[in-house]
């Protein structure tokens, strides 16, 4: 059987074979969710799911946000394109990538929310209201009132309150690229939409995820610029370097370097509006974008509910060790352009020596090998030794 | 990541180390049996689940059973010594094995309880009273208003009534071998008890599962003897060469052949009692003995529920197939003796073709590997090879 095979047979049995999401008109009972959802590791959207909350109709009043929350401090997230958690080149080495963090920045509320609706790229930042550290009970605690403390019928299925819950106040530039997460994530959206793509765990290799090393944005007020440094000592974070919506002229390119997850099934897609909640299952990969409303916001609220570390991630773990802890099929070293806007998605890291696998079928076989990367001083050494090539 | 890997993780993140099987002092509610056994895909014990069941204190008084059933036909499994569904040596071809089935012969319930009663190995028979067919609800439905129909918080949990309920009544010499069902299984003790060992799914190559060609017994009331047949056309049935139990002389050999079960991780380990219910996920290995009632009577109850053939039945297909279907390090032909009541369970067919494997570690490379068998037209080619050689 060949990995293929396995992508092939989580969508027969378990998921469907269409990219549909299977929607609920209403919220489920907990034994439903967590037979038919949960414990199958599949995903959702509940319609009809949060109208009962005050915040579906205050929050998208003019004034209400900025009144509630008047001057109380909140974490804003700064980047020169709406791409945070993302991949770019490597300050020190650009035909190199770098896993870089937003510049990060408290201020009143109402700064935030002016920021995050006069981000533009031609003002060469784009801001983001969130912080993903449990920050509606402490940043945002004053909207507490406006929305569950947590989803009743989840809550009673997981056996568990929410371990965190985030809110996000973006706009239609911010862009979350693809990852997982290790929790069960009930994603309502308030105002606006999201877009999510959604991959399950047995498609980890189409992922293609590499070890890179951590930078952060800073933005400073008086040049309106960003700079981009490494953490020191540096850091290495697991990321996959698969962008799923390249420009046209990057398309065939992009393809040719990541031909699992260009070639094989179709990712899950969907699109949740106000009064929605999507079931993200744990483990699942997920690439975000947002619509925003008449007053150019996306607004949503997530709620973070401990995995059970069972089987399934048992499973998931060998399945992802197979051919190395963190790369499958990468391409030999590549260069690439710095577009305007658009952020190259792979990496040109990749040493050359050869890993066999054999439980890919031969039709990928005439992409190059890579090697897996390890993290730490190794990996140092194999990034310079390319970065000299 | 090896497989061994896979197996300790399964067992620290969700089964526990020891090989004890947890323990419910009363039965859980249906969203606590989904949450923290189904889904997880992991035993538990449940005490006191029964005791409301007329049948726990009827079943036991003498004559009750076989006036409930006076002359209802039942089916009765006959062996010569109490190993059904089990590896024995083919007829034609005593040096390799052959996977048999006990004679099955309808006769009168009173007729049917003697034979199990007096089942001895010096009687050169051992019969079972069962049916793998929700005989339950035919053959003994006489016996229904003793019972639960359904065991209320699993139906609840699982969302289903169960797909057959089937009834055992035996003695202390019917064994069955290990191997898997596809099925949740409430599996209820009336009287004697049930010994149990349980592998989780992911050690399946610890089990040794090859493609064997199935057969039947056929017992003869005239001459008092079985004669063994193999089915034709020939049917391959895959099972499990393990012997968990060899006597003392054949240790050392079964250990050789066998090194991934007899020097891997404990099986769990449980005795099911009378009151008791046993919760055997879906496609968890089971190895059965039992110990009889002062009648000499083991009397148990099964309810098999439909499982879900979602991410964890997909991961468990794609783990299966590395390195073959159903065929993992089984060593080369190996020769064995018949001894008096003692049944070889390896196989001595197996062809020399190397299969390398990446995935488990160096530490049993010392045992020769072997191809996988094809079921079908090409397993007797290779069989017969293997016979003469």
């Amino acid at each position: 059987m060949e990995i293929e095979k396995l992508w092939e047979e989580v969508r027969e049995l378990n998921l469907g074979t269409s990219s549909q999401v299977e929607r609920l008109e209403s919220p489920p009972s907990p034994l439903r969710f967590l037979r038919d959802f949960v414990s199958p590791n599949k995903p959702c959207i509940i319609s009809n799911a949060t109208l009962h909350w005050p915040a579906l109709s205050s929050w998208t009043q003019p004034s209400y946000l900025s009144h509630a929350l008047s001057s109380s401090p909140v974490s804003l997230h700064l980047t020169p394109n709406g791409l945070a958690d993302a991949l770019v080149p490597r300050p020190d080495d650009p035909s190199s990538l770098c896993f870089v963090s937003a510049h990060v920045q408290r201020m009143p509320f109402s700064d935030a929310l002016n920021l995050v609706s006069s981000s533009s790229l031609s003002n060469s930042f784009v801001a983001y209201a969130q912080q993903q550290n449990d920050c509606f009970h402490s940043e945002y605690s004053a909207l507490a009132p406006d929305v569950d403390s947590h989803i009743p019928w989840a809550t009673e299925a997981l056996g568990c309150l929410p371990d965190a819950v985030n809110l996000w106040i973006g706009n239609h530039l911010s862009e979350t690229s693809f990852h997982k997460d290790h929790y069960e994530n009930l994603y309502a959206v308030i105002s606006g939409e999201k877009h999510f793509l959604l991959l399950p765990p047995t498609d980890v290799h189409r992922m293609y995820i590499r070890d890179y090393p951590a930078a952060n944005y800073s933005y400073s007020q008086d040049t309106g610029e960003f700079t981009l440094e490494l953490e020191k000592p540096l850091r290495y974070v697991p990321w996959s370097g698969v962008n799923p919506f390249p420009s046209p002229a990057d398309r065939d390119r992009e393809m040719a370097f990541f031909p699992l997850y260009f070639n094989g099934p179709k990712p899950f897609e969907c699109t949740i509006k106000p009064g929605e909640i999507l079931y993200l299952p744990s483990m699942w990969f997920h690439h975000v974008r947002q619509s925003p409303d008449e007053r150019g916001l996306t607004i949503a609220i997530n709620y973070w509910y401990d995995m059970q570390f069972d089987i399934k991630y048992a499973y998931f773990n060998f399945l992802q060790s197979i051919c190395g802890p963190s790369s499958f099929f990468l391409p030999e070293a590549r260069t690439w352009e710095v577009s305007d806007i658009s952020i190259p998605t792979t990496s040109a890291d990749a040493a050359n020596e050869d890993l066999s696998c054999s439980v890919l079928s031969a039709t990928h076989n005439d992409i190059p090998l890579a090697t897996k990367s390890e993290p730490g001083a190794s990996e140092i050494a194999i990034l310079s030794e390319v970065a000299d090539a």
